[in-house]
């Protein structure tokens, strides 16, 4: 038995979907008009993201778990890059009526893995469930800096060091492997068959599908006095771009850094690793590699191996998205 | 020239939202991985609700500035509702390649003309665009307690009067109106035409459209005293009945005190009017209106003039939607 959502009530799913979310670590949980989350220095960082199929997955090459863990992993990240912790999630899902109940379910255990894994001690707090012919997942997620200030964008300084905390170009890799690999005659996606995958090929797909960013560097990289950061969801050249837009400065880029697959470390989006400078005059802390050096302003927001680079990267779903689903 | 999103890039978009937000009072606003908001007395409240079309709206009927003043409505009252005071709005919206930029500064228009009449003090302080087949508004409000314990549904106790604060029944009418004239032969929906209806009509039809709850009544509540609280979502008897279960007693409704159109108010929903309840031996808050009284904990949550209700109200999106747009 595995009836639709369309079968069942809205109190019932959002049964299914607490039993499935474990015990609630606020002040007020799930089941009231709104959660009550603590905020013991007085502040909280707050962030939503929201994944839609078609633009942003295909239910062919994504399971249920692999949504609800992006869906939360890509919003810890943006918790992270402020250099806070996060402390809750709030999870609005909107199906179709004829989505099974344990794609619900499915959905939340991908949720509560990812805090698991990448945010000890967030949990879904609250959410909402409603009726859609397009199936979304919007995610808030919110975080807690402990007396921290906020780690912006804007702050990077000449003579800082340029680094990154996790993958960059994986996830971009796992893409390439699907709509290269798992397509039918007609470009429509077909299921993964994993067993064609080598090990650096599943480690890819895997990075597209259930990014795990390293969220707890981000307060690591705040307290070693990480001067600018923020996460690379839309690729290393143009995050960097961003970054140096707000921070007026020129981030020179050292690709011998990069790994043997520099084109998908420099475009490729989605990988949600985080991206910082540092002050020069101490160690990075552990966790993040150089890959550049903060100029003052020049020509070019962004130099890589000190010449421009034009092609743009990362996914502008106002741009790029075919319009497919599948 | 009023371009579509899909002929624009997504930070365009942003800027010219952005534009018509006005001035952010947040300690981070927009722009950054996260907005990070003051939450004085050491916590944050904070809830989801989205506005899907078609089952949550029709763009024959809603427009653009309709849209973005209901999305905050609702989720200001569910602050409300817990005793706090609205801070901050963080938004997901997802839209068809087609829409129109002015489609989408009108949304913003309304999100930022809801904060203004109904939160001052409360922005948009965050959100995310994507593109969907299925137009869909997310919105996370957050809000400050400033020292209450927030008021739960759980509260409610023998010998406490039950009150309301706001409207009952109206955006049910309202609903009606829509369905009833201003649909075409087979049911879909045609624009409005408001010449074609009276001062109560046009009331009606605006509390479907842009409702207004008394946010600022939330916090008063909660300083009267009020031992539960919640907001009046899927109308009086099934939101009551909610109540009832969650402090275990019995919500014994009056109706004499509804109004003329008794059935609207006991079972019309989408008003977010503030269901309370308070010691019976100090004055009500003003602005609330006696509906009730709570007995012990009887055969029936509800009690309607004596009698059990059985009637079902309100709206259940599994149940409900047809699967029309327009």
């Amino acid at each position: 038995m595995d009836p639709t959502v369309g079968e069942l009530s809205e109190g019932r799913i959002l049964r299914r979907i607490l039993e499935r979310l474990g015990e609630s670590n606020a002040l007020v949980g799930p089941g009231d008009d709104a959660a009550v989350i603590a905020a013991a220095d007085g502040r909280v960082v707050a962030t939503v993201d929201t994944l839609v199929h078609g633009p942003d997955f295909r239910l062919a090459w994504s399971s249920a778990f692999d949504l609800g863990y992006k869906a939360a992993a890509v919003n810890l990240a943006d918790v992270a890059a402020m250099g806070a912790t996060p402390t809750a999630l709030l999870v609005a899902l909107a199906m179709p009526d004829a989505t099974r109940l344990s794609f619900v379910t499915g959905i939340a255990d991908g949720l509560r893995a990812a805090c698991r894994e990448l945010a000890p001690g967030c949990r879904v707090e609250g959410g909402d469930l409603t009726v859609s012919d397009t199936l979304t997942i919007a995610v808030t997620a919110l975080g807690a800096l402990a007396g921290r200030a906020p780690v912006l964008r804007s702050g990077a300084e000449p003579g800082d060091l340029v680094a990154v905390a996790g993958d960059l170009g994986r996830a971009a890799r796992g893409l390439g492997i699907l709509f290269e690999r798992f397509t039918d005659a007609e470009g429509h996606p077909v299921p993964v068959d994993e067993s064609l995958l080598d090990h650096a090929e599943l480690a890819d797909l895997a990075a597209q599908l259930r990014p795990s960013p390293p969220v707890w560097l981000g307060p690591e990289a705040a307290d070693a006095g990480a001067t600018a950061m923020m996460d690379v969801s839309d690729g290393l050249v143009l995050d960097a771009s961003r970054m140096a837009a707000a921070s007026d400065v020129t981030i020179a880029l050292e690709s011998a850094v990069l790994g043997p697959d520099i084109a998908s470390a420099l475009a490729g989006g989605e990988d949600h690793a985080l991206l910082a400078t540092f002050p020069a005059d101490r160690p990075l802390p552990h966790g993040f590699v150089r890959v550049g050096v903060v100029l003052a302003r020049g020509q070019d927001a962004v130099l890589v191996d000190g010449r421009p680079h034009d092609r743009r990267g990362g996914w502008d779903p106002y741009r790029d998205w075919d319009s497919g689903t599948g």
